[in-house]
């Protein structure tokens, strides 16, 4: 399996009542990814709000996902446990579903230092033969894993192969890029870095944006690799404040928003967690009016 | 029940192969803090490893606790879940097992905003009648309430009555009790603050250093309230780096090491954590030697 | 000399067009700080806009100022230059015009590393036989000297022998008390430290609080050395916002408005500094009515 | 005029003794620019320490400049002075002398506020005709301003004409672009971002590169301007340890030193300002010996 182009997040979407999960809708969000030209879907990141779920609701998703999917892209599925011991019953999961790799992270209660997440990455790959991308985002799994030090991992953990970098600093990843001669894909998780990102190197795009603004982010992956800067650059700040915008909010309670705001109501997202308030909605929807997303 | 003083966090011990409690150790660590004279105990803080334990482990400590401490001082309970539903959870129970407070904090993995803490607290106060200590330490459950803020809750929440503050930053403590005239009680969540929260009018320390250094963080206190600067700041720099090292090496490692290295085994913290390092011990070692807690 | 206690920084008066020195004002300055009862005046600190000073300009307040004084108190003469061969040189005429110490800043463009900082501070004490107080202020100088590194240097200079430390970190001097057992003398530059700072042990509390609030600092520093914390923290928090709203403003351009609410006009500071906006001086109005400072 | 591409920065180099300025060695210092092929020449930048040297002394580098570019490449001036005096006198005589533009920075011993930085800028284009670029690099001039803050001047003060952004935050030039919808040319100052300027749309990059390692910058330019992303990213990558180095070591060290290590000696730089120590000069000849400058 080569991951490569934009990897799409669907968020989950939950009944009415806020619990559970609902399937249906979580169809329709997978189709929508489908139809938006993703390279892969990404099932159980943050936009999937991974870390509010049961352990029987993440396993239903991840399932769900896999099966619904049934090979037409490659499925990687997200780990972000604050015991390794949860992060190993996972990753089996994973595994025995057919998933076709995971993103792993470091969730953290107390601040870890680099043996903790190198044992935990290590115990991880010892139990699964799944590819792991390592997956780097302080501002959510609270641990900043250094380019230097993720390089090293790549290179003694068997099945860690790839890297994903969610910090914003495109320095990571001219440091990954150069440090490795270009030979460790990384993939970005930062929307707004899009455009810096590809050009500096990146393998592809993490991104929920596709669940709301269709196949534009493909278009600006494939403008970068047709080297056609000047189009590369209008599809980039065309769609900018929306890229800003969904990060600085946070991913799940925008994007369901922006469903709602299309006509699909796929609920709140859960406590204490709240939707968009008013304003916040009203600014969204003068972006999906911009990008002729809605009329 | 109007908490001051001491307020001693014990740790978490684990049966040997780090599956399940160890009850009779936790009982022996209990016996520790009451030694050690303090005014309260508060268990399922960050020291008992509370966000590493499956929900019946910790209900089941803080059963454990409330009924062996059986109203020598009050007990308070931590909370710190990512959701709000399970943080009902915890807080229903401690307020049916006869806990006294409960301390609770927003953990988080979406950073969350004023509003999404606010009505996190409003639900748990709205469920319990339990005096509700608001618990700020963003450098683990990454949420920064600011005195203002805090102070809000307080006037705003009917059980929100007291706060806990682990910045580490004394101006927040100059800010509470300027702002609320000296009359919102608030206590100290960082070791190496303890002198300069004290003076600035802290009505509490919060801390599992009594675990190891038995009655020296009292007397700290006492000497403060007793107007004695000198006798309070050289207690302080006596005890100023272990204070140091037990915060910055991570609570549960750290206390784990020095039981251990008090000839009481009390296992490692549970994975990802890891136990002191050899390096780590040696200086933790040469801190009790210095502090004649050991020989 | 053994400097301790209250250091009063003046101000520095310009004539009306902003042009040249009024020595009349700054005769009066003085005169406003020895009946505050301080223990030493620190001339060209921050408050005295010395960067903005031409060097006749500079040469001119700090020999009036020496002159003026008249060893009535000891004169500390501040130096923060770009250039190592300017310091010199302003060290020299301090020495020559008999001040009694100099407290020494890097001012840096480039950041500056250990080892330049160091040869600076070097090269100044081989040139003079004032001692040196090392001054940490990144706020304004921009560079910033750890604690072991500032005690490396008392060690390793002959002349330096003092620090200032402005970053309103306690645990800073935290670390200069524990790491010299007390022994080296350090002052505390941050206006709303000054209880921590004085109970933790500072020697004495650099400020330009008492050109508008008089004797009210003295208070403060008294209470905490007769060990009334009662009396301590109440005089504490009731300068509290004040002194934070002048190292918030700026101390030039606060320190000025405040002379003029007090019907003294001073002038205004140096462009590009901006005398404070009216909303800024009514809150000042507000805080000096609070301290019956004006009525 | 219009500048765009490579804004070459000469340094300044000075006699044995370090005192005054050594003209014939200025002379081949532009030589080397000219032949690098920069597209303009900026003066009295961080490289040319131009907060180092005396009002004369920076007054000869300008118009010994001026004089011998004689028209070449257009010639923008530096100036970062700590007054609004200082910078009008400085702002004047580039104008007299015939320089091309000013590049206005705000140097600060107290944070300013965006009136005082606006006012200062005001006052500037007020005096002159000349095109002013506004310089944002809190890393030496200790303030930091918004692209909102500086597209406002742009829009409010007649000679504010072009931006130069220092921070390293692409997010910045991404702002600049958005806000201004491409319309304000801005300049890359971080060299080791180029590659992520020049695609996100800046106009130029200011850099002191080409005085060592000749047109590779200018090779990086037109690669991109020619939308050959791969040739883009190879000339990058292969420069790019070299510019985060001289970036991170101190332009006017670093530059220096690779002088010396090309057989050119163009003496220290002016103290307190050191030497690269003998382990960065040996890094740094690795990295010229990897780029084949030197062999």
């Amino acid at each position: 399996m080569n991951l490569s182009g934009i990897i799409g997040y669907p968020i989950t979407p939950f009944h009415d009542n806020g619990q559970g999960i609902n399937f249906n809708k979580l169809k329709t969000i997978l189709d929508t990814l489908l139809e938006a030209e993703v390279d892969a879907i990404a099932a159980l990141g943050s936009a999937g709000e991974a870390a509010y779920l049961s352990q029987s609701e993440w396993e239903n998703v991840a399932n769900y996902t896999v099966k619904y999917i049934a090979g037409r892209v490659p499925v990687v599925i997200g780990i972000a446990e604050l015991t390794t011991e949860q992060a190993l019953k996972r990753a089996k999961y994973a595994h025995d579903i057919g998933a076709n790799a995971i993103m792993l992270s470091p969730f953290s209660y107390y601040p870890l230092n680099e043996d903790e997440i190198f044992t935990h990455f290590k115990r991880v790959s010892d139990e699964t033969p799944l590819p792991i991308m390592i997956y780097n985002n302080p501002a959510t799994c609270k641990v900043d894993m250094s380019p230097e030090f993720m390089l090293h991992m790549v290179e003694s953990i068997p099945h860690a192969t790839m890297i994903k970098e969610s910090t914003g600093d495109i320095q990571r990843m001219h440091k990954i890029y150069e440090l490795s001669n270009g030979t460790v894909p990384f993939f970005n998780g930062c929307n707004h870095l899009a455009l810096d990102a590809l050009v500096a190197g990146a393998a592809g795009w993490c991104t929920a944006a596709p669940c709301l603004i269709a196949n534009k982010p493909k278009q600006l992956y494939e403008a970068v690799k047709a080297n056609d800067n000047n189009k590369a650059r209008a599809l980039f700040y065309q769609q900018y404040n929306f890229l800003e915008f969904i990060v600085k909010s946070g991913l799940a309670a925008a994007i369901k928003s922006g469903y709602a705001l299309q006509g699909f109501d796929v609920g709140e997202p859960r406590k204490p967690l709240l939707p968009l308030n008013e304003e916040a909605q009203a600014k969204l929807k003068g972006m999906l009016l911009n990008l002729t997303i809605i009329n």
